[in-house]
């Protein structure tokens, strides 16, 4: 394949940067370039020194290049990696010499699209690359890494597999049905239908649970103006916030401010925006709290401690329903005002909190965490979380053509019928592991990496 | 040496991440956590691919562990680079767990100051380390990159080894002054340090481009109150800011915007701050801005193109005064209101620009790029450039030694005074390259380099 090049670690300064080239002609790009051993000739798997020349012989940089030979490096191809100086400047230098050998810049996600064209991984492995650079939390980090492993694909490839099996033995039948010949009966067949259908479920049942996972447990921080919601939210980012990121793809219509405690990601819903409105008991205003509360994990009440039972009291009004999975925690802000006896008192269970109290905000921060690990905890087989929404899309359409199966062979329809629905439920799970996939859907998924992966 | 683990590469979302470990049981704590080959045992620049896990035994990630072995590393020291997938979850997992090996965190800059304190670099090229991953346009790379091959440090070295033989002969003469017998004539000693001097004189001359090189060419926008300096700015950083980022330890008493213009690096000076003054006649206002101007390496004079002659003389009344090296540009705003015929004839070689004009905006970045290249321009010996503060410090020092010792030969002294001022510049010659150099001097050098450099 064409040979391509990009910078692979991220943009900044620092010591170290990484240029990834790859394809047909990576070795002879970067021998034209580089100064020192002759690439051609050494073996795979060996790191040179050298220095990079653009065209004209300028000194770009002096590098090391490591040489990975077909097959085994990323992508399956002859690749190189150049570990060059961090900087700007550097950068763009060696790669621009890189480009004028022929090798043309990677587009996003190109590497890992050839590691899944050359058979290096399947399409669950290469999302989960994807899902490993961005991961910011311990949960998030372990579930991409066993998806990378291929736990997830395992088990899809074996539901599918069965289904292959039982799939064949129908053609068979229909084959021989001139001659009433059955190589699989009825209640066979309806019971591995059926046990496929459970295992896809299971899969589908932690998709709740991976979503968490991979996108944070949203909390919402519910109350009136003024009661310190903004306040408390800047004093729990303050310490945490430094090293979390937006994780790109999600879109929202309010403001989020995504955070780590304790290894946990949360993503905080930042209603202050509705204090720019004005009243919040204004209509616009309540509709609007009340949609972003039924989308929360955790909803925080806050109240002011010193107004005891009756702001807890107006805030059962304002905000009266939940879902029954929603953790409820009540916030009482300002506890520093109030006696210490009191703090153990608060209406509704309710948690003394202070920004100016570092133990009260360690403490909630302590059980923030632990609610959120609980959440996050895959229920059953823990080797087995779906985090990606494309994974959940292709089990829910392979689970409803298994469930066309079920009611066709209920209804006694001929093996003919059953086995359209068993080959779509095939399609649908050869889909997720990219066994059949259009150009569409692979551009729909690599153009989301980020160049040089 | 104790052994040191840190990210070398920028932190943040990509494909790779490399971790860099060096000291004597570099290898033995890589090989604590990397499961594959026993890498105690590989050859040094071989890559090996295997996993890392923690102490529990959990897998953090898939990686590419390349030795490197004394002394053939960065360090000099047996060193490892592991290659690991990008993001921050996977990063703070592997540097974690190699230390909980008994690896330290590396603080700022300590793999370079062990490269030096190995002998692998002297201090002028672990300096172009740092200015090389800071370097931002062609020329700063270029100068930087001509020091981290050693063309300055050899220029300096040079001029030292004549003074060390100078000041040999004379410390002989003094062995054996009883005999009068002088191994170097009065004469032949004044030449000698006389070329020294001039020597360094050629190095000490190529600070203010050098200066001009590393931190860019100061542009001041002077104007009064909406004459459009702001709007001129904004047009001038929209296509090109993305990639600069702030030089750290340059500090500035008004805001200043980085901007690389056909890759030569600018300075823009904001005198926006002066607005909120209210009236820039005001007495402070008018005070700030010569001190302003007065930094600048290019005055930009703006009034606006339908002013004409009546804009440019209030402006030639309130900034009358330049220094000769400084270029000053009388740049007309609003231009497209003018007819385009007027445009030429624009009083002072005024030079029309129009932020709605991208023809225009085009030709001042040229022209502004072409005065750049001129000014960064090395004059003589295009191998010798001084772009450090510290050596143009010691060199002033070397040379001011010098002069006292012809200030010394002239009256008459005995050579053992001249043998002293010799011995100091010698001494400050080799305290820029490192050759002679305290703790505090590496401390306050290296302490600005990143973590992992």
């Amino acid at each position: 394949m064409a040979t391509i090049a990009a910078l692979a670690t991220p943009p900044g300064t620092a010591g170290l940067a990484v240029i990834r080239i790859s394809g047909d002609d990576a070795l002879r790009c970067t021998a034209a370039v580089f100064h020192g051993k002759d690439l051609a000739s050494v073996p795979t798997h060996t790191a040179h020194y050298g220095s990079v020349r653009d065209a004209a012989g300028t000194l770009i940089d002096e590098v090391i290049a490591t040489v990975f030979r077909a097959p085994r490096s990323y992508t399956g191809e002859d690749s190189v990696e150049i570990s060059c100086h961090g900087g700007s400047a550097v950068t763009r230098g060696v790669l621009a010499a890189l480009l004028e050998t022929g090798a043309r810049h990677a587009e996003p996600g190109e590497f890992t699209r050839r590691a899944f064209l050359n058979g290096r991984m399947d399409l669950v492995q290469a999302e989960a690359v994807a899902d490993l650079i961005h991961a910011q939390s311990r949960d998030a980090h372990r579930a991409s890494m066993e998806q990378l492993e291929g736990a997830l694909s395992a088990h899809v490839r074996e539901i599918r597999e069965k289904l292959m099996h039982a799939a064949s033995m129908l053609e068979l039948s229909l084959d021989f049905v001139e001659e009433d010949v059955s190589f699989l009966s009825a209640e066979e067949l309806l019971e591995l239908v059926r046990e496929a259908d459970r295992s896809i479920g299971t899969a589908l049942d932690s998709f709740g649970t991976g979503r968490l996972v991979r996108e944070g447990v949203r909390v919402a921080l519910m109350g009136l103006p003024n009661v310190g919601k903004s306040s408390l939210l800047n004093a729990l980012l303050e310490t945490d916030r430094a090293i979390v990121t937006d994780i790109p793809g999600t879109t929202r219509d309010f403001i989020e401010e995504p955070l780590l405690l304790r290894g946990q990601l949360f993503r905080f819903i930042d209603t202050a925006g509705l204090r720019s409105t004005g009243d919040i008991v204004e209509r616009e205003g309540i509709a609007r709290t009340h949609a972003i509360m039924r989308e929360a994990d955790i909803v925080c009440m806050l109240s002011e401690a010193t107004e005891g039972q009756r702001g807890h009291d107006a805030l059962s009004e304002l905000f009266p329903a939940f879902r029954p999975e929603q953790e409820v925690l009540r916030l009482y802000t300002k506890s520093d005002l109030i006696d210490a006896g009191l703090r153990d008192v608060l209406p509704g269970a309710g948690i003394p909190v202070s920004v100016r109290d570092k133990v009260l905000l360690d403490q909630l921060r302590d059980r923030l965490s632990e609610i959120g690990r609980d959440m996050c905890r895959p229920t059953e087989r823990a080797r087995i979380l779906v985090t990606n929404a494309r994974h959940a899309d292709c089990l829910r359409k392979g689970r409803a053509a298994l469930q066309r199966a079920v009611a066709a062979l209920g209804a006694g329809r001929t093996e003919e019928f059953v086995a359209i629905d068993v080959r779509e439920a095939i399609e649908a799970l050869g889909e997720m592991i990219g066994e059949v996939t259009s150009d569409d859907v692979l551009n729909g998924i690599f153009s989301r990496f980020c160049i040089g992966k």
